[in-house]
């Protein structure tokens, strides 16, 4: 501790005990243990000195001095990444966003929400819902995760084929530059041209470009008649049929569209303990969900969510579908989509990726994924499910004797085959620290050295999160 | 002509003629008057050299060319534009997009369409709805307008609730910049976070960072079953409670949701020769289409797209209903809104507005523009129109004694208004040079500030459209 803890420049301390106060700073041990790690399972590394604002200008005015000290800033807030984003390296000056939270207004005729970066994703989700609103963004973090985060890293999640991802539910944002400027655009409209909309720079760039502190949010309405149902493929071009025609005979209404493939399903329903959703184990199960508005059909007796399923399934595009009667039917199929936040209490260690791979591909990198799984032995299980209509899967390789060495060898296997099927190395979790390395696999030296121009126009000094992203 | 002719670096000729050869450069008078205004009124101002690429290659060289002579590039597609941003100014060199034209792949499984910038909006949508799907974006010039230049200017239009800005039609792109450096990213993927989504930058910067020579669009099914109606309201709030009940109650069929207000419809009427849609003439008219789906609803004799607007009728939330029962109704329906591209053949001269104005205070800004309006006088007509649901209205101050001095008051006028709501003085047409002077009434000095940092990171000899934007 003591040798981070002298990393800390004291004048830059006592610069910031000055302009802050002390309630606004911690030092050493003081400093709370969830700060020196996020959740991308790397070694824990306490920063020396963690900043604490309570607004925008306290932002600016810790950054400005920060600046002026030349400092290095790993920015954080709900510490749910998966990356390394928010993980401090050795002299790094921690500021998190933990008490710049609240949510400043809800407009109910403009359908918009603003809220202070620290803000938790799940506060946000109810107090829409307390007005009739719905937020676009959610993922299974959103107890924890905040909003500032969400927009950083440009967050996925389940429902991204009918809300976007974080960018597509941003109308607004204000952001403090590395030298401490504070720039605002709290936009509520939906059109605005008026120069550069440069709010799309932060979005996704992972706090190295500046601090995200407030955020206005577009929401959506309620969706109404949510239907659910989970459904049985032999073959990956029946999924991709269905998917196109349910989404042309029913437009709009599609939220949900999760695959789980047969390994996955073979682990949920063994070592998971989950009965078999079908009497057959398919080779790929989707869980399908779309809100269907209200209840006019149902009065008239037409149930289109039903129907439409049902043509598939006599021409055969289907082997077999569930339609949840219940709440009770839509959390049993969702148990197996969540089943996989338990795995890694019950199967062996392994390597988890997030990518993207086009979904006309999809079926070929399963494949591919397969051989290249079976050649680390016998024993390897590899998992693979994901949202699948927006060309995202995850993951998960693992084996009884998993080491760094596999682990490594396992990465290049997977991220080779992404590059080779013109696929992403991050579709939502994005880079951080530990996809670094592999950025090249998806991106060509001349968007690298844009990425490069771009970060050394708005923090020429690699003052916020430096080597995430980008190495440097 | 000579003087400008005269501008043209010998040099700079004789290194293009070298590398691209004769047929790719046209010299003085042999350059169509086409290229020599777009379609913002000003005086046409001839280029003295235009050069036609064919590829991304050609624009590359051309572009490294002009960077070492130190040329100023003014960038042409349909030559649409309404804010001046293609529009020559002395001594520019135009480098015109339209030869790099053509649909290079409709890829059915993926749902996206990769086409070269000059292809025409038309020709992308026509390909798409060949292969039965859906461009999510149109506009009037769609005609004359290309691809490149929609993105350039992050297009809007009719249907921007719906599917957005161009903005949000876009999955990946192809660039170069001012140096000739060439980026690509073709992605086609709606999940891709692998470092900064630099394409973003080139999204509505009007061409002044890059010139964007591909583009990969994310196409939708085609809406089914598409119904339109016009209604009549007598209070604002009125029409946005609907708006906000009808998307509740059927949530993503909505498509358009167009008002004309009072003066607008008594001009269509009036001088423009069409046939009252009501009885009584209504304060605000709204034409409001939906997709309503494969027709599962009418065979089992529901019609929700008539049940919901009847249910407003009964509450007293619209004062009268026309629901179109075949096309014919619905060109009825539709030649109101477009009666507007006649008005400038039957009414005063006039300065027109694209502003945007948050939607929750739309009704005071039209109060706020009629004792605007009121103040040049008696004949002064003012007709307000738009998207509305998009925060977007289209203003038209017109008057008998219209001249430039008149012109200067009239946008002073309506760009204080719209600074004092909080609104943008672009929606959708940008900022070219027209508006450039307006820029402040909706951006902060730190917006600027940290758009001028963009551009001199980009574009640092100010080479790719100056003064456009930004004044330069």
């Amino acid at each position: 501790m003591s040798t981070i803890r002298s990393a800390i420049d004291d004048t830059l301390h006592a610069a910031l005990m000055q302009k802050l106060g002390s309630d606004r700073l911690r030092l050493g041990n003081d400093i709370p243990e969830s700060h020196a790690a996020d959740a991308a399972g790397m070694a824990p590394c306490p920063p020396g000195l963690l900043i604490l604002p309570r607004d925008t200008q306290e932002v600016s005015q810790a950054l400005a001095i920060c600046h002026a000290h030349g400092a290095r800033i790993v920015v954080q807030g709900g510490m749910t990444g998966l990356t390394g984003g928010a993980h401090p390296q050795a002299g790094e000056v921690a500021l998190s966003l933990e008490r710049l939270a609240g949510i400043e207004e809800i407009d109910t005729l403009a359908g918009t929400l603003t809220a202070r970066a620290g803000t938790k994703l799940q506060e946000i989700q109810e107090a829409a819902q307390a007005k009739g609103f719905f937020c676009g963004i959610d993922l299974g973090a959103r107890g924890s995760c905040t909003i500032g985060g969400n927009i950083a890293t440009n967050a996925g999640g389940n429902q991204v084929l009918r809300y976007g991802m974080a960018r597509r539910n941003v109308l607004g944002l204000e952001a403090v530059l590395a030298d401490g400027t504070v720039v605002t655009s709290l936009n509520k409209m939906l059109k605005n041209n008026a120069g550069y909309d440069w709010t799309q720079l932060f979005i996704g760039s992972e706090g190295t470009l500046g601090i995200v502190t407030r955020v206005v949010l577009g929401l959506h309405p309620a969706p109404r008649g949510v239907r659910s149902a989970l459904l049985a493929f032999s073959r990956f071009e029946d999924v991709l049929t269905v998917l196109r025609r349910f989404d042309a005979a029913l437009p709009g209404r599609m939220i949900v569209f999760e695959a789980m493939w047969r390994e996955y399903l073979d682990t949920a329903t063994g070592p998971g303990g989950l009965v078999p959703p079908f009497g057959t184990m398919p080779e790929i199960a989707i869980l399908i969900e779309a809100a269907m508005g209200e209840s006019m059909g149902e009065e008239s007796g037409a149930d289109p969510f039903t129907d439409t399923l049902a043509g598939f399934l006599e021409e055969g595009l289907i082997d077999d579908a569930l339609v949840a009667q219940s709440e009770a039917d839509r959390a049993r199929f969702w148990s197996y989509r969540e089943a996989v936040y338990e795995f890694r209490r019950i199967i062996d260690a392994g390597t988890n990726f997030d990518v993207s791979i086009p979904i006309a591909r999809l079926d070929e990198a399963v494949a591919r994924l397969r051989a290249g799984a079976r050649a680390f032995g016998e024993e390897t299980r590899l998992l693979v499910f994901g949202h699948v209509a927006d060309s995202n899967i995850h993951i998960s390789v693992s084996h009884p004797d998993h080491d760094a060495p596999m682990s490594e060898a396992i990465q290049a296997m997977v991220y080779d085959i992404v590059a080779a099927l013109s696929g992403s190395v991050s579709a939502e979790h994005g880079i951080g620290m530990l996809k670094r390395g592999y950025l090249h696999k998806s991106r060509s030296d001349a968007e690298i050295a844009l990425m490069r121009r771009i970060k050394q126009a708005l923090d020429p000094h690699n003052m916020l999160n430096p080597g995430r992203v980008l190495a440097g």
